[in-house]
């Protein structure tokens, strides 16, 4: 055939956008499939089904409800484990409200904009995970002395950047071990089975972690004495200046607040439209690292800040948190932004800290919102359901 | 104050992308809001919670649970109605299996491209939907004998070129009052409340037309005696060549069949992977017009195309249709597509029908697929849990 076909032929290397490169066809084509929350969803203390934000790296992969699912658990381990669902729910039980976003939020508000899935701000979302603490699994199989890492194999089978391969993820054997955060092997999201596209039948939850740790399809976990150099460990989810950088690995989740745009939108630019008076701001605030303890709010594109009042976190440490900030309007353009502080200090900068992969920006939001004068903002002048006469307006 | 600060001011009018303008920051953020259909849950007959297309125009209103809910049906009746959720309940019960498609579905991929939500292919879904056919409520009330039109009102508010709405769609009177499609105003998806991104706690459903029809957060019912030109039925939603065409009103869905990508895919190419030998495929074909009775397939971007099997429709009319097709691959690259062809002969393009909404743009697919050499193809080669060999190369 003269010609060979090999994986290669699929996948094309890493890249950058060039300064005015819109939004291709490949970024569009995984904007349409994954998704972000729906910023008016953070009013929901859990995010409704199909509101979360969904990251898929290949295919969801089809488990029929009866199909027969074995977590097996193996490496160096004293007694290998090959566990059924029935077998899981055996072990002692743990929900845990974890606030999940994806280590690529951010990602298409950097320039040069790091080509891959494009998030603006939405990849976030808030659960309740029940599941088997994954330190008693690893006590009853007994982890080997020499442990370094603990490997997690997911069902989902694709090609990156030429390697073929199933999504793969270690964590430190320390993590995997411990009990700050409870590591879980989950198998219900908000007291329901998991949704096909968030992990069905078994994930792992790494609360405070980016999403990339959190493997969906969980099949296989595999105890190692040396470090993990898998793609998605070695190559993918690193912070990285140049191409041959080693990098530092992509781990909690940087701190974010974020706020419910105010008003109504115009369809095509979002932008938030007001009327003058009193507009309650209110949103949700995290972070992976240390609690969020304090939350800012500008209305005036960053130059200043005013402190926004915090709900308590109602022992939910690894969930966000809402905040709430009274704002007066007064005809004009504004831009709101809020920032989040957490117990450690780190907070979000005003100017994206940009990397290669574009991972971890945690920039502070921005809403563009216009406040209608008075006399044009009567509610309901042109909405009224009798009347078409705005309507046939352009 | 001098600038006065109105409702044009967060609007721009409709307009077409430059011929190598990449997706902009608008249409972004449009496409991390809603949401297609990952193209493998066409598998299922039913789609998944979270799966399904969604597109919202403005913001999915807030409406907590214990909110009392109330759908008034007036204009030219006899008897206005006002309406809870318990009395609609008391009217007889309906469940009818839907697929919904976005009328921009496939707009991204027309020349010059309509700036809007960008769909490719993906914005469709199937579900059960469970409520009182309009009909009787229209019949409780009493229509009137000079009634043309037929107007539903969401509860989204926006803006939308300059125009402040509430989201607004009318049905000419037969079609509401007829039974064939049997229009619903529904309170149930697959057995469930509506979820928010849905309609919670009201939408209509029309069997059969796209999705613009199916009016969401449904709070008001109005008879009218006069053509309705609000801006979503006279403005958008209309077939045009030249902005100051009337243009024809968007109905019913066109035929389309999508397949399920075969084999596994390349992370941001999309493009698919398969193993030299035989390829099942399948997929799904709907027509709002009449019942699909034929798809066929290609493997050849079109040249020649092979009649694929149809699976019985078990009695859901307004329901896509499973279809199967067996493919034997050789190494090579492919490009694969389906064609649904309905009982009154329309069939799809494989040439775009452009318009400058980009509506009903149901072009064929293109899915190209990798046929590996066979000597490269041996499964698992660089896959195995215990091996990190390939995940390490670049």
């Amino acid at each position: 055939m003269g010609h060979r076909h090999r994986l290669l032929d699929t996948s094309a290397p890493a890249r950058l956008a060039a300064p005015d490169e819109g939004i291709g066809r490949d970024e569009l084509a995984l904007a349409t499939r994954n998704h972000g929350l729906p910023l008016e969803a953070l009013r929901h203390d859990l995010t409704p089904p199909g509101l979360h934000y969904v990251l898929t790296h290949y295919d969801i992969p089809y488990v029929p409800d009866d199909t027969p699912w074995r977590l097996t658990l193996g490496g160096h381990v004293r007694r290998p484990l090959r566990l059924d669902l029935a077998d899981l729910r055996a072990f002692p039980q743990v929900t845990t409200r974890v606030t999940l976003e994806c280590a690529g939020n951010g990602r298409a508000l950097l320039t040069p904009r790091p080509v891959s899935q494009p998030w603006l701000v939405e990849a976030v979302g808030t659960a309740e995970w029940t599941g088997v603490p994954l330190r008693l699994l690893l006590a009853e199989a007994g982890v080997g002395t020499d442990a370094v890492d603990v490997v997690f194999t997911g069902a989902d089978h694709g090609v990156e950047r030429g390697v073929q391969q199933d999504y793969r993820r270690a964590l430190p054997v320390e993590v995997a071990t411990g009990d700050d955060p409870e590591v879980l092997v989950a198998y219900a999201m908000n007291g329901a089975p998991l949704p096909p596209q968030h992990g069905r039948p078994l994930r792992l939850v790494v609360p405070g972690w980016y999403g990339m740790a959190h493997v969906k399809w969980l099949r296989d976990i595999a105890v190692a004495e040396e470090p993990f150099r898998g793609f998605q460990q070695a190559v993918a989810y690193r912070l990285r200046q140049e191409p041959e950088d080693e990098g530092e690995p992509v781990t909690r989740i940087a701190p974010r607040a974020l706020l419910v745009p105010p008003g109504f939108p115009d369809f095509m630019s979002r932008t938030r439209v007001v009327r003058p008076g009193p507009v309650p701001l209110e949103g949700r605030a995290w972070s992976g690292g240390a609690p969020v303890t304090r939350v800012e709010v500008s209305t005036d594109a960053g130059r200043s800040w005013q402190e926004a009042g915090l709900d308590p976190d109602g022992g939910h440490r690894w969930a966000w948190r809402r905040w709430r900030h009274s704002w007066t309007a007064l005809p004009g353009e504004y831009v709101l932004s809020a920032r989040a502080t957490d117990a450690e200090g780190r907070t979000q900068p005003l100017e994206p800290r940009w990397n290669r992969g574009g991972f971890a920006n945690n920039l502070v939001q921005r809403v563009p919102v216009l406040c209608l004068d008075a006399q044009t903002a009567a509610p309901g002048a042109d909405t009224h359901p009798g009347s078409t006469r705005a309507d046939s307006g352009r």
